[in-house]
């Protein structure tokens, strides 16, 4: 896996900053034979992710990698470049993952991810939940993969909300 | 991560013997913290994952494995105990994917798998897609992810579908 070099990371980010509608692109990281049949013995030890010539002789016509580690290296992108350290309480979960296309040794991956809605919490006043929609893109544009994605996030003015029963002013 | 002994695999099931309502239980994979952190430091580098110090001052009270190394933990039970070498061909995706409850180091998880539906291919008459819902608890017995997975099978019959436009005997 090796990550490419990239604009340092704004880390002073909060979820008043992630709004819906905003759109970028981060990468890249490249994903090599070793480390697809290295992460599928571990934990995906399926013959087209894990044996070159029985993977060149079945449905993908060689060596694929999990969807898992796809995964897995979207999340870093995120963690490094969109994601923010100070803000981020990690994910209840991911909706519609898609793997659509193979990602095979020496593709560089990026990502493209939407801001789809954010919404504060009502039980954790100090947070917010932010949905994005993430493709994860091949060195040829293909979408590989695309996930909608949640990350509850720390609120930069935690105290600062109305409370609910508040007059309006 | 240390795999449980199970009984043999059945290598030889194919898309027809995966009906709906089938559930099964299987296990275990062990998880440690060395593991949590190589699997983070690699893929999801947040503090939570990644720095036990930080961790226990942090919002989950100590470290917590990535969802994704939760997910993909899930993925080699599957392989080594649910799937079948033999019919599966990979994954279209997955649906709803929770992260119900943290994993932390020590945890023994287990996998519930349910068969939903499975449905004959029509664009590749010799397979099928099999969905199933799959539950991860850990030893006490606590649902820490639930995730909708769709396979792609071979079938047995692969030659022996009957036309759409056949008539009924």
């Amino acid at each position: 896996m090796a990550l490419a070099e990239s604009p340092a990371h704004d880390e002073r980010r909060y979820f008043e900053d992630f709004v819906p509608g905003m759109e970028a692109e981060y990468g890249t990281v490249a994903v090599d034979a070793e480390e697809i049949v290295a992460f599928a013995r571990k934990y995906d030890p399926q013959e087209f992710h894990t044996d070159p010539v029985r993977a060149a002789q079945g449905e993908f016509g060689g060596l694929i990698a999990s969807g898992w580690h796809t995964a897995s290296l979207m999340m870093r992108l995120l963690v490094d470049r969109y994601l923010s350290n100070v803000a981020s309480l990690g994910s209840p979960g991911v909706d519609e993952l898609r793997w659509l296309a193979p990602v095979r040794p020496g593709n560089r991956l990026s990502i493209r991810v939407t801001v789809l809605d954010a919404r504060r919490s009502r039980s954790k006043p100090h947070c917010g939940l932010v949905r994005s929609f993430i493709e994860v893109l091949n060195e040829a544009g293909t979408v590989v993969m695309t996930v909608k994605g949640m990350t509850l996030m720390r609120c930069r003015d935690a105290g600062n909300q109305p409370a609910r029963s508040a007059p309006d002013p």
